[in-house]
């Protein structure tokens, strides 16, 4: 077991309040006045969640988009955020504050307090705070066997935009003996993932179970097969990546410096996207873009398949934090 | 200006939730359905708030009451906690997660959520949601000319126990020649702070203007009178130190490692005791126990003066980060 896992698991002993839900979500419901507010934390630290270099207004958007992301898989509309900062320099420190002006006034979401501390590292956390727009709010547990597996966005793009970055990959192709610069599409979907609100909320009073892939489609399907007591039998040919990542890997010759591997095995494995993973009973159209890739099973000897067997285990099956 | 300061004063200048009280005060008020809640977020690094080698029942005990402590100069009841944590070794996790349990129990503040991440460096935060007992809920801002100021709770223990933890200031007195063990009441004060929660709740109804000193009085003193638009004119005679303290200083020589001051003044500018600083009319006599330290001037030369001056600027007022 991770030492992630194995903290929430002792966490699970600690008094919990009913809207944490036993900690199998990603966000907390918390049901006062008559209303629903869905609560949301996300820690990141600099060389964990960032490579050092980040443009601060990456930083920034992604910290706030990350959060954001957990309420839209909730189905709820943003109410406001507070800001934890640990404090660098003072260039940093100003262009942080800039960029995350930005992004909560691109979402519509206010400053609501926060704090600040000299953390003697670059680590920054918030916690988003959003109203359902539909009860009962959706949870990880729910999906029942019968029903449809649908994903609303793309997986692996993210992926390759990390590669990139991180100097894994080269930024220039070879195709068909011709260099081709890759697409910033892919270092913008790492960089600034868009948190899919709209989709949420019009999706909250469809289905059955959902959530947002952060860690990885793998791993975020069995976290929602354990949470339903379910197995989700996934489908490998219906799994949707972007028509640029399907040209990336078509007749391609990566200039790979490093053992990266840019597969769609391992886009099975990646997180970052933020997509929407999501299950419904078979009479359900969704009222948005998505992608059915499998079915909902009684639980068997595995909690997630893809065609019909476990994945490999040779490779973890998303992110996991370790020390 | 302090870094700090400078990056408050920045966020002011985006978009804020009315609730956030123009980040003049240190936790949220959000009106939601028909009831008010306060919402507070504090983060701590080791190194900064607590000793290397700290017990992390300490640690999580200072997290849980530090939150708390926001709440209570709010007069809410806690309702639930997100918990953000930094893994680090195992022994450590596991021990964080037990304490922290303890001190959320002890204080009826179940989990709501929260999140895990290996931050590279031993830092937590913590999310406290509350529900406001009285509306409107007390602020920094509100205190008038004429009014009396009042501290609940005493200053300075906590910097004694601070100084002893630290080894500036060994733990055993000379007294009348005799070695004297320091009384582990000042260490408790410094690693166990207790949030005054029923005082605070008792006296929301009846202060013009609330918050709890947790940076310095003198610089906390200056905070409040800067939201209030007045000048905090405090009586050095009055203010409240326990008998513990006023003993260690009465007639003992300190076996003094360093040039650490433990004297009164330099008390005025410690914090970490969490007591209540609050304002009210003369005619309110406080339904807890508490020193009345002061009167609320009109805003003159100095926002804060003791006995008619200006505290000496030869140090600063309290506790602000840095980097």
């Amino acid at each position: 077991m991770s030492e992630e896992l194995a903290f929430i698991d002792q966490l699970r002993g600690l008094p919990l309040h009913p809207g944490a839900r036993g900690l199998n979500d990603d966000a907390a419901v918390l049901e006062i006045g008559g209303e629903t507010l869905v609560i949301t934390h996300d820690m990141m630290a600099e060389g964990v969640h960032w490579l050092p270099g980040t443009d601060e207004a990456d930083i920034a958007h992604k910290l706030v988009a990350t959060n954001l992301s957990d309420l839209a898989a909730k189905g709820a509309e943003p109410i406001g955020a507070l800001l934890a900062f640990g404090l660098d320099d003072p260039l940093y420190n100003k262009r942080f504050a800039h960029w995350v002006g930005k992004a909560l006034k691109k979402y519509d979401m206010p400053l609501l307090g926060g704090d600040t501390i000299a953390a003697g590292k670059r680590v920054v956390g918030m916690t988003a705070i959003g109203r359902a727009t539909h009860t009962p709010v959706p949870a990880r547990s729910g999906a029942s066997p019968g029903e449809n597996i649908w994903l609303c966005g793309h997986i692996g793009d993210a992926m390759i935009g990390h590669g990139v970055l991180k100097g894994a990959m080269a930024s220039v192709f070879m195709q068909n003996n011709t260099r081709v610069t890759l697409d910033p599409y892919f270092t913008a979907r790492f960089l600034r993932p868009e948190p899919l609100l709209a989709q949420g909320q019009a999706l909250a009073p469809q289905v059955s179970a959902m959530m947002d892939v952060s860690d990885g489609l793998l791993l975020d399907a069995m976290r929602m097969a354990e949470a339903s007591d379910v197995t989700l039998a996934l489908s490998y040919e219906t799994m949707p990546f972007s028509p640029q990542f399907l040209a990336s890997l078509d007749g391609n010759q990566l200039d790979v410096k490093t053992d990266f591997r840019m597969t769609k095995e391992a886009a099975m494995r990646w997180g970052d996207d933020y997509a929407l993973l999501f299950t419904a009973p078979p009479s359900v159209q969704p009222p948005v873009e998505a992608v059915r890739i499998g079915t909902v099973e009684r639980a068997g000897k595995h909690r997630v398949t893809v065609d019909g067997n476990p994945p490999a285990d040779d490779e973890p099956l998303g992110y996991q934090h370790r020390r």
